[in-house]
Parts: structure tokens; C-alpha cells; sequence
């Protein structure tokens, strides 16, 4: 391995954690290319900030891709459904948000909107949203309303 | 892609977003076999339990695997280092936790144990924590001591 630890296109992506996703293929990166930080939903949540600060203030990223797919599990009307489901199977209620994914657009565009606006971020200029099909491979940009 | 969104091996990953790990070729699995849940140094917060959570739950992954890595950014001796450059870099003091590795093994030692711990999870028999050789590509279990 002789890679440098510094993501060659100085890019952090962020994305869900589908098992069908392939993050290099999805995007046309390279292993080395880019920081890849991923979740249920790939939402933005204070883990992920956390993560894309260090990216950006120790390892040179300046660009940030939020990427959500077509088919994903978060695509529900609201917690409360994903919450209770989690109960279900574990006896125990998350206290916490579980971020589902009403509306395909607005998703997304809340969690650029989130990055955009965090201070503890070095480099917000270049913050872009998109949505993977996960059928065809498109990507479509998803821009502010 | 005709993949089912269930992962088939009924796992869930969690490692870095170092740009340098392959998840894939690291863990011998195919696209499709494995939830990738990922952030600066694969460590397990809010945000890790709420995505196994649901993986768990909806999803059927029934085991977890952490995995750390050599020459990962995250190895300083505090938190106040990361977050002095995340101040340096972004002119704002992180509130939060950034979660250094002090050392290799207890870090994936205390991961390994916040997942066995946490009751949101419906499956905490198959918890495994594994380093990672960047250099080898090896990979070494670690155990509880």
C-alpha cells in the first residue's frame, strides 16, 4: 500500500450504507481518491461532521458529495415508524432521531443545507447533493429550491 | 441491479473513511454481502448504533464487525489535538467528542464493548473487532482482555 493518507481528489463523500452500493464505481473514483463516510440514509448527523471536519482540517479535502439512492430502507414517512421497528426487534426505543427519509429532494437538499451551514467546517463552497439510481447508475444533482 | 437490499451475508460493517481501505477486497466480500458503515476512524457513536440499529431491524444483518487500521489519521495521544486543528482550520472549537485512538487495541476494545452494551441493538452475539493492515493487507482479531 503506498497510497498517501491524503484523498487524491481531496474529496469526502457521504453516503448510505446499502449493501448494493459501490461507493468507487458510483462516483468513478479511484481507491485513494476520496474520504467515503457512510450511515443509514447517508444523512448529515454530528458523527458526520465531526468526520468531515478532521477530513478537511488534517487531510486536505475541500469538496464534499452528499449522495442518497432510489430503493433506500430510510424512505419512510416518519421515525416513529423506524423507531418502533427498532423496538420490535431489540425491546428498547431510540431516544434518538432516527432520520428517515420522507421526501427523496428534500433530504438531500436539508443535508447540504446542514453542511453549508456548520462553522466547523474549513471549506463550504464546494457542497453538492445527488441522487443515485441505484437501477440505471445515474446521478442526478439535486440544486436549492 | 437486481440485488436485494438485504445484505446476504447478514453483516455489518464499520470502519474508517480512510480513502485508502477497499472494504471490499479488505474483508473478501462481493457488493451486496455487507452493510459499510463508516466515519474518521470506524468508531462507534449515536450515529453507528442508530444505523446498526436499523440494519438489524429491518434489514436482518444479525453480525458486526469493527474494523480499525494502521497509520490511521485518528492515532494521537487526545482529543484536544484533533480538535485544536479543527479550530485552527475551521476558527470554531468542536463541542463535541472527536474520538483520537490512543492506543490501537483499546480503541477497538471500547467499540467492541458499546455494541455489545447497547440495547438498541437486537443481535450482540456476533460483535468482532479486527485491525487492519494497511501495509499487508492483514487482518488480526482483537479480543477482550
Amino acid at each position: 500500500m503506498t497510497l498517501p493518507s491524503e484523498p487524491r481528489q481531496r474529496l469526502a463523500v457521504v453516503t448510505c450504507m446499502d449493501a448494493r452500493i459501490d461507493v468507487y464505481r458510483m462516483l468513478d473514483l479511484q481507491l485513494g481518491d476520496a474520504h467515503v463516510i457512510r450511515n443509514a440514509g447517508g444523512r448529515v448527523t454530528e458523527d458526520v461532521i465531526r468526520s468531515l471536519a478532521l477530513s478537511q482540517a488534517f487531510l486536505g479535502t475541500n469538496e464534499i458529495k452528499v449522495v442518497h439512492h432510489t430503493g433506500c430502507a430510510m424512505r419512510v414517512p416518519s421515525d416513529a415508524e423506524l423507531a418502533e421497528g427498532v423496538r420490535r426487534a431489540a425491546d428498547a426505543l431510540p431516544p434518538f432521531a432516527m432520520l428517515a427519509i420522507a421526501d427523496e429532494q428534500e433530504a438531500i437538499r436539508a443535508d447540504v443545507a446542514a453542511l453549508r451551514e456548520s462553522p466547523f467546517l474549513a471549506h463550504r463552497d464546494q457542497v453538492r447533493g445527488l441522487l443515485y439510481d441505484l437501477e440505471t447508475g445515474q446521478l442526478t444533482e439535486v440544486t436549492a429550491q
